[in-house]
C-alpha cells in the first residue's frame, strides 16, 4: 500500500507587507489560496524571485486607472527574460485617513503617504486638512507602519482600507481618494509556460519596438492589429533608455495567442519589429467576451488556407 | 524489346488566321512547336475548345500597351472556370500598310482595318493619307484577307508584316504604327494545372471583386499587398455588368503563389473578398527578376511561424 | 423703340448620324433644345469641334453598364487640354435586330454590328442565330445604313430602336441586348469654365498619374479620397501609352469641388501626384443626393480653420 | 526731460529649492536671466503660478530618457486651460552621494532620495552599498536638506551635482547614475500667447483625445501625421482617468504650426478629435533643424492651393 506524497506547497510573491492592494489581488489567485505568500519590497525583487526559483509566481501593479501605466513594472516585464503573465486581476483603490489610536482629525498636521496615493487623494486633503504638509512614504502600508513604529514624524498616513484587519490604527476618515471609481490592474506572472487555453474573454500582453524611427513604422505596426480587427485596450510608450524619443511599446490586445486572428498578427509583428517580447494569452479579469467582425473568425482562416492548398496542388478553383 | 508509343499530339488555338500577332506569340511557346496550332475567330472559341478538351492551351491577347487591357478577354477568364494561365509572352506591334500586287500609295483612298490597328496608326495615316476613308476589318488579317478575295472594297490594309510571309501582296509602307515601342501581352491558358514552378522571376494573375461599395473597400483590397511588399504591374477595373459603379478587379501581381509573402496575401484576400479567382503564377515574359524587401523573404516568413509554434508551445522566448 | 439682337444659336457635336444613342443623350440636354445639333464621326472630331470653337459643347459616350469605360473617350479627356464636362446623361442600352423591308429572320445568316453592339447581343444571336457570321460596323446606325444602301454585305443589322423613327426597315426582334438593364453614361463636355454650382448631388472627374511605380503609391492617392469620406463611383486605369505597367487612373468622385472636403481632397492629390487633371464638378445624372459622414461637412471645415486661425494669433484654446 | 521707467522684473517659477535639475534648466533661458525665480513646490504650483498671473513663465520637467513622460506634468498640461509651451531645454541628468561633512562610504546604511532618483542609480547602489535601505525625499535636493536639517534619519543623500555649490556636504561618490546619457526635457511655460516665429527647428506639442474606442482610431490619428510627412519625437497615452483603457494621447511632432503641412494636419486632427490641445509651437532644445520629404514643402502647399483656385475660377488647367 502505498500514499500519494503531499503535493509541495506553492509559494507566491506579491508587494508587502500585508494589506497593500498587490496583496488583495493575489487574494483573487484562487491556485495561491492556503499556500505560501512571500512579501517582497519591490517589483524587482518579485519577478527575481519567479526566475531564481524562489516563488511559483508573483503578482505585480501593471496599470492604475488614474496614475496609467506602473512604468517600472512593465520596464521590468520588457526587459527581464523568462517570464509570463498568466493571470489578470482588478482591485478597486480605495483610501483611508489613520493615525495612531486616540488620535482625531484635528490633530493632523502631516501626512505621511505612498507619493501616488498622495497624488489621488489631493483634492480631498485640500479641503479637509489645507494646511497639511506631507511625506513620502516607501508604500502604502510603509505609511501606517511609520506611525506604529514612530519611524516617520507624522499625524496621520493614507493607507488602503486592509491595514485595520493587521493593525490597531484610528481610522479618521475612509473613501478620500479623488475618484471613486479608480481600479488598478494586477497580473500574476510565472516562468514561460504554455498560456492558459482560449476562453473567448481572453487578453494578450506585448512588448514591441519599432524597426526605426521613420514617420510610418508606427502606424504600421497598429495596421497589424487594426487589419485583423484586433481592438487595443492598453498602448503605452515607455523609453527604451539609450536616447531620448526611442519607445518601446507596452500592448494589450483583445485576444488569444491561440484564436487565428492574433496568431496571424503575431506572425507579421514579428517579420516587422526587430523585437517583439510575448508576455502571455490569459483571461481578462472582467471576464468580457471579446467581439469581433465575423469576417475575422478561425473558420475563415482556415477556410482560406484550404482554398490556397487547392490553388496549388492544381485542384478546380470552385470560388 | 519495346518501343516507346509517340507522345500524342498536343493542340494550341489562337486567334486566326496565319499571320495574327497571336500566332506570333504562340510561335515562342517553346513547347508548342511541332504541335497541332487550331486558329479560331474570338477569344470565346479559344477558351471553350480548353475547358471542352479540343485543344491543350490556348493563347489570347490580355493587355496593349497602347489601348490597355483586353476587355473580352479579361471579361472572359472572370467568368468562365476550369482554366489557368501558365505562360506569357510579349509580341512587339508593328503595322505595314498592304495593297494588292502592283498598286502604290498613290492608288489609296479606302484603308480597311481592324478599328484598334486604325487607332493605333491614325498620326500616320493623317500625314500620308489626310483625304483616306476607312473600312473596318474582323481582324488584323481580316483586312488584307479581303483585299484578296475583293469582299472588302478597300484599296489598302493595315496588317502585321507577318502577313507577307503567308500572302502576296504589295508592301506600301512599313513601321506606321504611332507608338514605335507597342507591345501587346499574350497569355497561355491551360485547364486547372498545379502552377509551374517559380523562377523568381513570376507574376500572379487574379480577379478580384469588393466586399461593397464603401469609400475604403479598394484600400484595403490594394492592402493585402503593399503590406506584404508586393508590386502591381496591372489594375484594370472591370464592370460586373449587372449595374454602372459595380467592378471587378484584374490584377497582376509581381510573385509566385509559393512565395510565402504571395500565399500570404492570397489568404488574407479570399478573408476580404466575396470572390478571387486565382489565374495562375507563371514565369513573366520579360524574365525580370522580383526584386522586394528583405523583411518579406520567405526565410522572415519561416522563422516567424517557428517563433510563434514556440510560444503557443511555451519555449521561452528567446527574442 | 429698339429691339433685342437675337441669341446666337449654339452648336452641340455628337457622334452621328441621327438615331445613335449619343444622339439620344444629346436630346436629354435642356439647353441644347431648339439648337444646332452638329453630327460627327468620332470623339476626336467631337472635342475638337469644342476646342476648335466650332461647336459650344460636345456630348461624348464615357462608360457603359456591360463594357466599361469608353477608352478612346477616356484617353481623349486625359490628352486634350482646355475642356470641362459640365453634364451627364444616362441612356438605357437597347438594341433590335433590322432588315431590309421584306425580309425575315430565316433570311438572316450575315449580321453587320458595331462591335461592342454585338458583345451585348452574343447570347441572344447565339440562341436565334446560331449560324450567323458577323460583319463590324463603324457605329451603332453605320451597321443599318450600310444595309440601305448596299455597303456592307449583311442581311441584317443590329441598331438601336429609334433608328426605326429614320429609316425604312423591318423589325426582326427587339430587346436583343443580354443585359436589360444596360445603360450608357454620357457627358457633355465644354470648354473650360468655371464649374455649375453645387447642387448636392453631384460628381467630380480627374485623371490622376501616381508619382512613380512602387507598391503604396496607388494607395496614397486613393487615401486621398478616403480620409476626406469620398466615395469613388469609377475608377478605371488606362495605359499611359509609353510603356507596359504605366497607367493614369480614370476617376469619378462623388461630390463637387466646391465641397470643402472635396477641395482639400483635390489639394492633397495636387500636392501628391506629378499630373491631375480636373475634368470637371457637376450634377449626376440620377441626381442621387451624395451622403458622407458628417465629420466631412462643410462647417467642420470651416470651424477647424478657425481654430487654427485663433491658435496662431495667440487666442486662448477654448478647445 | 523724461526717463523711460525701469521694465518690471519678469517672475519665472521653478521646482525648488536651489539647486535642482529645474533650476539648471531655468538657467539656460536667456530671457530669465537677470529676472526674479521663484522657487515652488510641485507642478501644480508652477502652473497655477503662470495662469494666476504670479510669475509670467514657469520650467517644469516634462519627459526623462530614462523614466519617460513626466506623467504629472503631461497630465496638468492636458487639463489647465490657458498655457502655452515656448521653449524646451534640455538637462544632463547626474547623480551624487553626499553625506554630511566628514563621513564616508563606509557609514552608509540608509540613503535618502527622491524615487526616480533612487530607481535610475540602483545598479551603482547595488554594488556599493549593497546593504543599504531606502528611505524616499521629495525631490532630490529635499533629500540632501534632510541630511543637513536632521529631518530625514539617514547616512547619505542622492542629489544633483550642482547641491555641493549652495551647501557645505561630504562628496562620497560622483557619476552615480546608471545610464551616463540620461537626459531630462524641460519646457517653458507661459499664458496663451501667440507662438515663437518657426525658425526650421521646432517642435509642436499636442494632446489629442480620439473619437471612440475601435481598431482604426488610433490609426488615423497618426496617419494625420504621416500624410504629411510629419514625424513624432514623442507618443505617450495617459489616462482620461475616468475607466480603464480611457487615454489621451500626449504628442510631441517635429515642425512649427505655421509650417503648411504642420496647419494642414492640425487642422485633420480638429476635424477628426472630439479634443485637440494646441500647447505650443517652439525652437527644439537641440536645434536640429526638420527634415521632411520636398513634396510637403510650403510651396507645394501654395501651389497646390493656387491651383485649385484657378479650377474653380475656371481658368484652363495648365497642369
Amino acid at each position: 500500500m502505498t500514499s500519494e506524497p503531499p503535493a509541495a506547497r506553492r509559494t507566491y510573491s506579491y508587494l508587502g507587507p500585508a494589506g497593500t492592494f498587490t496583496e488583495a489581488a493575489l487574494a483573487q489567485v484562487p491556485e495561491a489560496r492556503a499556500q505560501e505568500w512571500r512579501p517582497v519590497r519591490n517589483v524587482g525583487e518579485a519577478l527575481s524571485d519567479v526566475t531564481e526559483g524562489r516563488s511559483d509566481a508573483a503578482v505585480i501593479a501593471i496599470e492604475n486607472s488614474v496614475d496609467g501605466g506602473v512604468s517600472t513594472a512593465q520596464d521590468a516585464l520588457a526587459t527581464v527574460p523568462g517570464l509570463r503573465i498568466v493571470g489578470e486581476y482588478l482591485v478597486p483603490v480605495e483610501f483611508v485617513l489613520v493615525a495612531r489610536p486616540g488620535a482625531t482629525l484635528d490633530d493632523v498636521s502631516v501626512v505621511a503617504a505612498h507619493p501616488v496615493a498622495y497624488a489621488q487623494c489631493l483634492q480631498w486633503l485640500s479641503r479637509a486638512l489645507p494646511a497639511h504638509s506631507h511625506i513620502p512614504a516607501a508604500s502604502n502600508v510603509a505609511s501606517a507602519m511609520g506611525l506604529i513604529d514612530g519611524s516617520i514624524a507624522a499625524d496621520a498616513a493614507i493607507a488602503p482600507p486592509g491595514i485595520l484587519e493587521h493593525h490597531e490604527l484610528e481610522l479618521l476618515a475612509s473613501a478620500i481618494g479623488d475618484n471613486p471609481n479608480a481600479v488598478t490592474r494586477f497580473v500574476l506572472v510565472s516562468k514561460t509556460v504554455a498560456p492558459p487555453p482560449p476562453t473567448g474573454a481572453d487578453k494578450t500582453s506585448l512588448i514591441v519596438e519599432l524597426p526605426d524611427d521613420h514617420p510610418g513604422a508606427l502606424l504600421e505596426m497598429l495596421e497589424q492589429f487594426a487589419t485583423r480587427g484586433i481592438n487595443l485596450s492598453l498602448l503605452a510608450s515607455r523609453p527604451i533608455g539609450d536616447a531620448l524619443g526611442r519607445y518601446r511599446f507596452v500592448i494589450d490586445a483583445d485576444g488569444h495567442i491561440e484564436d487565428e486572428r492574433m496568431a496571424d498578427a503575431l506572425l507579421g509583428l514579428r517579420r516587422f519589429s526587430p523585437q517583439v517580447v510575448f508576455l502571455g494569452s490569459y483571461p481578462r479579469a472582467d471576464r468580457a467576451v471579446v467581439h469581433y467582425p465575423e469576417r475575422y473568425s478561425d473558420d475563415v482562416f482556415v477556410e482560406a488556407r484550404d482554398w490556397l492548398r487547392g490553388l496549388i496542388s492544381g485542384e478546380p478553383d470552385d470560388a
